[in-house]
């Protein structure tokens, strides 16, 4: 990891002569070929330098390819704990993660709106590099488009990856097992509680800080230390709900999640039932399950809990022979309910 | 390539029932699912299966990888000879095959605008797998956000792509001499044109017909006969004109190009005059600059004419050792003025 001092990079673009975006940055010309070299070329280095031209080009360790896509709408792009330049980083980081693969190398794509504010831009391309610089990934190519005013909001951006499955590795849905133990890295519920928190027409004071995190680590901890991970999945939109619905009709196995070790924070908590939400359908941004066999399940956990990024997993569930394709809640209580996937309009915009 | 009848799908999602996009189609939950099961898997096919999980996996022939991305925001979505979902795919196809890759697998990414008519989508993504299909390119992973009426334009997308470069092949700038011959493999500005004619409020009537198509089959021929090519470039925002300066900058050579010998259809140039624009500055979606030593020039160029979308290739200039960094162009009437980088507003939303 490098030092946070690196990162404090100021732009090479005077901004105060071009405080906003405007059409002609999108348009091919010197305008645009001044925003790749003084903002994109600046922000993620040397390592984009094929960005000015029109792919990358490198060669990768052996394994198997993995190829992810990611675009990104949140709304706001600043909220506690990150904003809409680390989240791309990470959602896509923790995609390649989630199908074992070691991230390398990414895209970023951006919409930008006429009239950001350059200065905005120039935020969050840096902390796109902070975050590719914590997650070990780089930066290798881009692209820029602008829209009119009114035709966007701000910014979108788009990150794809690649990366490479180690030989012998294979994490895929088709691999769980009844009996297998379902493990989840930290609290849930908080990334889209703290976007929904940060929505000035909500008029929250909250300090709920998104979880926004790069997964990659813990993964790489649990397949160094030869755990056999049968599954994994990011709880993003849908959050752990969606997620084992998901999970329990493509592997044609039941889910049964026990409520009492689920975490969720109290001010997460509050502000869901504020909002009419369940904790367990909102959207995570630095939150796996990650399932294993019984019999490796406790030193899993161990493992886990010796990373940064999941100092407070925790056992969720099982994997179970009976009620196939459907997700069971052991509440508080003793009883069970179903925990089925949700329908209808969700959370708008949180990633 | 296979039979046109293969591609005429029929939509298997009821498109009475759901006849636009709404919010909750990119909210996690059972109307995105079927989004991405009746429409994005229903169009791409069983190769885009891969997209309900969170990465694609792939084994790679022996090369390096190239790596590129592009979003498009062309306006209108559709357009004679095209429209943005076919713009996406060959736009990708042809960044990769202008680092002399063999272009294999694309991901999709969408950000749809509520109230998107579901029938436009249906035809986006339809003949993006057509397009895919005549390129010999799988859609193999996906993304689907939503943003509220007035916060986009119908539908943006990013298509992002990975291709192997064969060993021994190098394609970059710093490979042009002095002496390689520029071909270019038909007419120019036809793009750029189609688009601007097709914007009602411009109230043209014309038959122009964008240029766009997939190149690799262009490259793979030019590579397989063994010709050894210096550079390529895909001549799109900002046209010839940008990509020449770009290329005499980058590879710190003078480039000449004989105005005689370019070709601009006549519905093009009379379009261009009336909205006063240079077609050498317009956008391209189907034509490179393919530089190779001269010795190989006659050979090459006879070979991007056996291609289907190199039938009307021309030889359009040369490299020289002088005015380094500078394109001239030698006008019909045998005068020498700087062709320099356009600077400034440009056409807006071409791709």
């Amino acid at each position: 990891m490098k030092k946070e001092a690196e990162f404090t990079l100021s732009c090479p673009l005077p901004i105060a002569e071009y405080p906003t975006i405007q059409q002609a940055h999108g348009g091919g010309g010197t305008l645009m070929h001044q925003l790749i070299e003084k903002v994109f070329v600046a922000a993620f280095g040397d390592d984009s330098v094929e960005s000015r031209h029109d792919a990358a080009r490198f060669d990768l360790p052996e394994g198997s390819l993995a190829f992810t896509t990611d675009s990104f709408v949140v709304k706001p792009l600043f909220f506690p704990g990150g904003n809409i330049g680390s989240l791309a980083i990470h959602g896509t980081v923790n995609d390649l993660s989630a199908a074992g693969a070691q991230p390398l190398y990414l895209s970023a794509g951006f919409i930008l709106e006429e009239g950001l504010p350059m200065e905005s831009l120039w935020a969050i391309v840096t902390s796109m590099r902070h975050a590719a610089d914590e997650a070990g990934v780089k930066i290798v190519t881009g692209d820029t488009k602008v829209v009119e005013r009114g035709k966007g909001d701000g910014v979108y951006i788009n990150t794809s990856g690649v990366g490479v499955i180690p030989p012998g590795i294979r994490i895929h849905p088709d691999r769980i097992r009844p009996g297998d133990v379902l493990l989840v890295n930290g609290d849930l519920g908080r990334h889209g509680s703290a976007i929904m928190a940060a929505r000035e027409d909500l008029g929250f004071a909250s300090t709920i800080e998104t979880d926004s995190a790069a997964l990659n680590g813990l993964v790489t901890a649990l397949l160094e230390a030869g755990i056999d991970v049968h599954c994994i999945r990011d709880l993003t939109r849908g959050g752990l709900g969606s997620a084992l619905n998901e999970l329990a009709e493509t592997a044609d196995v039941g889910v049964e999640v026990d409520e009492n070790t689920i975490r969720v924070r109290d001010d997460v908590q509050a502000l869901c039932e504020v909002l009419g939400l369940d904790p367990l359908y909102v959207a995570n941004e630095g939150r796996m399950v990650i399932i294993v066999p019984e019999a490796e399940a406790q030193r899993a956990l161990e493992i886990m809990r010796t990373v940064v990024t999941g100092e407070d997993s925790f056992v969720c569930g099982k994997v179970t022979d009976s009620d196939r394709g459907i997700v069971l809640l052991k509440t508080g209580l003793g009883s069970k309910r179903v925990l089925s996937m949700l329908s209808g309009e969700q959370l708008p915009r949180i990633c």
